[in-house]
């Protein structure tokens, strides 16, 4: 498949007697795919019932006139003003009872049936009229859910919907009460009418109420997405998509990947690093205008899970952005390592935000492939000769990696409700393992929970870290591949309400370990590893007879055992994580990577990205800072 | 006396058929009491006025018949969820305005009569039901009040009863209007029902408001409590118990006390160290497993003094807690060190939380006596060994302390009110103080501010610190008592109403000091005194004839004296606290204790505590980490 | 002009017995100027439509009495309870959505025409009664516009009188959409009566629209002024004076002072250092005592140029306050330092606060010139040292300063609302290149953005730095001025409507340099520059043909030049301040100033004043720790 750019852009921010030349100049780049639409309701339907899609028409002609294949989006993200007065109650509310106003974007609560069968609504309207057209090759739902914070909402419309989905869910409140132990502190219901959700409460709610209302809320968001797909589907044969974002982790989002065709993301490197991931701050300094070298690979390969390896990068950053704490700009060569790295992971489509920068509203200072005032900015060349290595480029076909890594966002949202320790957080443990991996030159596959075990026997090692409950299913399949597989800390200990399993996780079949007591560690407090590394954060008592590989220097199981199946008692720094991949990746050549270089095998190459400030050589390549290098694979590993 | 163990159990979590069994076992581990029932409304009273007492009368069957006292808890600390549909405005509400909703516990606003009605008639109904009742040996009424911020609410009903809190207090409403000083800034009052509760104003309330809102809160607490106790000393001769918390000082416990029994608190000695204390990383890190040496003791003596000396641990932590921002486990050994502790300050009841860790609901990560698979946990055994040893040691009676140490609830409300200081504490200040007096391994009686001089002068050193107002009783009962005692700093420098004292305070009998002119100081400014240490957090300039003992370096009085009664004025460092002991304490013999040993006399005994995580010598005796040791005392100590 | 001297008082605070020999103090003290009234609505009309005047009539007999002359506030920062049951709606909102309730002071929102007309119904009686009474010399109105950030609010008062304030300023919502660019997100209105308060937003709102009610805020609080200085103008010939505060921001102070005939400000020196300014920890501890060395000095220039020079100082800090978080008493000597600074920036008068310290209500800790117990208090000497100087003094006029700075309070409203990093404010830009001027022993005069090129000519050079737009006229004088002006960084990028100026700014004319890209840093980064000195917080990169006279070590331009205007892309640090001052200020005698020491030049001395705490050495004259010097300045500097 050849792979491709495109791009973000807003017809209705520009003069109609721009367009053609801003498509001219982006075909002229190399760019394939222009977006449009996801934020244009106000001008498609000015009043409730009075449409103009005049504008809409022309702007797809000039674009497809130009040879550019147009994605549609429907623009429910931004409801008009109007539809307040139609719906005053569509507003979400947040936790602590105050509404989420009009004046920017996403000012919607998910459970409101109304605003929702009018988001459906339009984009059947849209459908009806270019669902056929062959101009517009592929359509985006909505934007961004979760984005602002908007997957949980205590509105009256949600209080509703989650009485009515705990009544689906339970059948009877008996059982409801039941499931969540509301006896502990006489928090029995006798109607599910008199639950109310789990915010303000005097302390912590019942956990169980507040993982139900997290997948209810995640439930909310897939069923939200699937009304407009619902509306869509009769209507086009192009694929439709949505546009995640990074650590957002709210709503599954297999889940709402199952209703669509391709999985897109919104990749903000710079961004990212500064305003979403932990770590030092010689680390943030080091990779300032480069971002976490591992931070976007891991997303592409989560994103790449989800529809059967289709997937996007809908937005890409094309220099500093507006919504960070602080906002440099991309080492030159950035952007194109960004790209680069995107189609070695195995994207189909590789999409600038924004075309042009606006020089209005909220995101004026957010850079786009031009300057506000038209002019090339350091975006735009770099994509360019992205296209042009892209022309010479055989394609980026794929391989299974040899490494796999199951994700899971009920793990996060169990882990969110029951923290035990401040700094346990889901994703954490799961990058820092992603991180272990690739720092020893591993490509990975990210795998969803719900993988069988023909799936898992693929790969010469898995890793399951932090799973809260693993189902029936998934723990068998991850028996029957036998593959060496690494599963802990604080995997399975649950039952999948929330409750502590009984008898004691991890519960893996043969292997003879319980956990019979838990640590949460402060920052600075470590427990040493015989052989070398520490515990931090989370510390595990096993219990049981299975042979233990490693040890506190106390003494204690830190690891243990049966077969290819290992469970972990601890959250691993660095040195320990380095051990641990090394015990369970023993089929698979290992290469310490230096600080910032990162590799990635497609079926064909090995590609090398320098997210380093420095150049650096390796193997013999000398690769500049932000350098990307590439050259084929012997033959034997291809 | 002969001291015992307890322990807390929640029948209706538990299967009926298990019960026997934990009774027997309970029983075999050496525990006397068991305390049920405190969260059991929704059991007991599943719809409004539909009772159920049969499984409440076969659980004390059950555990009577095992030979175990029990300590039945009336529910008011968790409403079920029908008594919000009788009244639904007997929610607290936040400073912030928003009601503090149903879904966890104490979802309740002391001064809603309703429900304060609702809770006695409960109560009253368990008192007709086993207020006679020989199994029945000990009552608690609620639970933890104060915990969750419980005290202080801004509900309308909270308004309500204020204002005729305030009409009583004040009579008119110029009288009011005079004691705050309304004139002020034109906050005068034409009627009592003109005065709102002191939160959300621009900037601060008037502090003679906001301590009047918190004089009435904790009378809220008392007359909250003492409605119960109305309802159940008709019905019952067995004592009267609730169970405070570790610093939680928004009521005045004095007051509460005054209608009950004995008194008794809830001690988590790890939790309380990373969540209640100030103090270094370093202190913090050393201390993780253990609790600090002191905060433990500090609340023994506390609430030694609310009953004439009758208290229990009800709650004592037996392994790792939930609630903390981290959560670790005590070393081996320390629930026994915190048992033997409780007894040698003079304990009745040693009671672990919980029996069983539950496997559901908010609490399933906090560690009971038994993991939740029924297995013992680490706190079975000590507490065992803790059983056994009660059996072969003489019983531990009580003594004066040769050092007094007076603690007044309204002083901290004072202080928050008006702290002047980002650093001023008035549990912080006390605690310093006592901190000093036990590194010198003294043992210490805390007084209410209404002991009399004759109980005074039982004392061989009294310490009076950050007395906010100093009552004319009690100024004489120092005055009288003739013992060194040390007034300061900020002591009686207001009026009750908090007010300037004038003339300037402190205004000591005798002693010519006037406080006139107080600096807070940041934590990093010091003011260094002669002869070693520092000033810190405060500063006094003070003024008058009386002879000064201690200086600053820049020569102005730090300490003065007339007789006996000393007045100190700034907030003393370590360094300085140390000089400031010995020079009060002068009949006294001191002794430096390594860093974590602490000493505590009985009648007959010298008990030695090792919170150190390394083994101590100490007089030629070694004491392992999180080791007990006790002797004898010499026939003229004891 | 003589200086003098001046207090303020409360007579209704103290007995009607103690006001004669209170007067006679102040007048023996060498005091001439007393403020009253401007917190007394209750005592004036206690109930509505009821007046009590005598006691009012009565203190001002008995200062006029004493040779003192009176200001006299109107009461309108604190309208007494009862006009709450008159305008239940006349409380602020706070941008959380809640009221901001009766209990201390400023409890009003701008916009509530029903209590602005109560506010200028109150001074116009006032005036009726007092406006031609000789004794009664000036009047403040109303007190501290902004204190308890109050500019800011989100009623309903405030957004129906927003939208009126839209409909006037953009005639047709078309117009409004058009410059606030709504299409961006679907943010489009169809009517005014649509647009809602921009607090409460799902994420930021349009900037457009927040700047917008920024400037409404602004003209609410000025048009609130002008309502009683409308009242109050046909009754009084007394100047009418309003006391602003430090680093308040939120409006226009040029603005409310066009109104106005004097204006003053009150000046916290120690509390601001710890409360109102970036810095340092050794800088704070450095000067804990005596406050910034710049702080002071920087609003009294920007005072003076409010109301053609006239201005006074009318709260001055005697002693320890009440209000910061930590509340050290200044060193002696400090009081003097303080008022000697005022004078030589120009004061007519310098007026304590307070008289004596009161001994209830909110500010009992806040020092006055008599302790609450009447006896004088540290500033009790000083300001009469002060006075007995200013006797001896020969006037301390001023002359046109060498430097100019501009100062535009809507940059402040831009950059908040748009900052694009954590760490760029306006206040702290300017603050630093005065800082930057001072220590190089420059007087500075501040100036509006109004200013014309007449008026810029007559410095030898000119600052403009980060004003986010220049107005054509103000554009203009600088230009036309041809005076060295250093303009930038981030100056004129921006449109009076928060948009991005195309073309690119900064637009200076025959300046050929244009901003092209911005990134703002976090604080452990900087960019060096060739020859010394770094850019931190905020980096502009330069295109253009303008000569670069300044380059980064990465070649890039960093300052530009033609004749005599030049452009900064950047955020200087300490040492390239320092070289920006030497290369503007090529015609002027700099002089590295020891650190704490500051100049001032009036037309006939030299001031200097040493805020350090120790001695130094300058010019061959020790000045002890808070010492003043002045000796006469040679005939051709004068």
């Amino acid at each position: 498949m050849k792979r491709s750019l495109g791009v973000c852009y807003y017809p209705e921010h520009w003069p109609q007697e721009m367009w053609a030349l801003d498509a001219q100049r982006m075909a002229d780049v190399g760019i394939t795919w222009v977006r449009i639409g996801e934020f244009a309701w106000s001008r498609l339907e000015p009043q409730q019932g009075v449409y103009d899609f005049d504008w809409l028409d022309a702007a797809i002609a000039v674009l497809a006139d130009a040879g550019l294949k147009v994605v549609l989006g429907t623009p429910s993200a931004t409801p008009p003003r109007w539809m307040l007065e139609r719906f005053p109650d569509m507003l979400a509310v947040d936790a602590g009872g105050q509404p989420r106003k009009f004046g920017s974007r996403r000012h919607y609560c998910h459970s409101h049936a109304g605003y929702r069968k009018a988001a459906a609504d339009m984009a059947a309207m849209m459908g009806k009229r270019y669902g056929r057209d062959p101009r517009v090759t592929a359509w985006q739902i909505d934007n961004e859910y979760g984005c602002h914070e908007t997957v949980l909402s205590y509105s009256d419309a949600a209080r509703h919907a989650f009485r009515d989905w705990l009544a689906q869910r339970y059948q009877s409140v008996d059982a409801l009460n039941r499931a969540w132990g509301n006896v502990f502190w006489s928090m029995e219901y006798a109607d599910f009418d008199e639950v109310d959700l789990p915010n303000l409460t005097v302390t912590q709610p019942n956990p169980a109420h507040e993982l139900a209302f997290r997948r209810f809320a995640s439930d909310q968001v897939a069923s939200w997405n699937a009304a407009q797909v619902t509306a869509l589907r009769p209507l086009t044969d192009a694929p439709l998509i949505h546009n995640y974002m990074g650590r957002v982790l709210e709503f599954d989002h297999f889940a709402v990947a199952r209703d669509l065709d391709i999985a897109s993301w919104d990749s903000y490197p710079i961004g990212f690093l500064s305003d979403r991931l932990e770590g030092d701050a010689a680390h943030k300094a080091r990779y300032l205008q480069q971002g976490d070298p591992d931070m976007q690979a891991f997303h592409h390969d989560l994103y790449r899970a989800m529809n059967n390896g289709r997937w996007w990068v809908m937005e890409q950053q094309p220099g500093p952005v507006n919504w960070a704490p602080y906002n440099p700009a991309p080492l030159p060569g950035m952007v194109r390592l960004w790209s680069w790295e995107a189609f070695a992971h195995g994207a189909e489509v590789v999409s600038y935000f924004r075309w042009r920068q606006a020089p209005f509203a909220q995101e004026q200072m957010h850079a786009g492939l031009l300057r506000p005032d038209d002019v090339a900015a350091q975006g735009l060349s770099e994509a360019a000769q992205v296209a042009l290595e892209l022309e010479q480029m055989p394609d980026v076909a794929q391989k299974v990696a040899p490494v796999a890594l199951i994700f899971d966002y009920a793990s996060d949202w169990a882990w969110q409700t029951l923290p035990q320790g401040a700094d346990f957080d889901y994703f954490r443990l799961v990058f820092d393992c992603y991180r272990a991996l690739r720092r020893q030159g591993l490509s990975v596959d990210i795998l969803s929970p719900d993988t069988d075990a023909e799936a898992l026997s693929g790969y010469n090692a898995l890793f399951a870290p932090g799973l809260a409950h693993i189902p029936q299913t998934l723990m068998d399949a991850l028996s029957k591949a036998n593959v060496p597989c690494l599963i802990g800390p604080r995997s399975n200990l649950m039952t999948e309400e929330l409750s502590t399993a009984l008898p004691l996780g991890p519960g893996i079949p043969d292997l003879d370990t319980s956990v019979v007591k838990v640590e949460s560690l402060p920052p600075n407090i470590t427990r040493q590893i015989e052989g070398g590394g520490a515990i931090v954060h989370w510390v595990e008592t096993l219990e049981g007879a299975a042979q233990a590989l490693m040890h506190g220097k106390d003494g204690a199981a830190v690891l243990t055992a049966a077969g290819p199946l290992h469970y972990l008692g601890g959250w691993p720094d660095t040195v320990l994580w380095d051990r641990l991949v090394s015990l369970i990746c023993t089929n698979l050549t290992l290469t310490a990577l230096p600080d910032g270089l990162r590799l990635r095998d497609t079926a064909t190459h090995r590609f090398a990205f320098n997210y380093a400030p420095e150049t650096t050589l390796w193997e013999g390549r000398e690769i500049e800072a932000a350098g990307v290098a590439w050259w084929p694979l012997p033959s034997d590993k291809a």
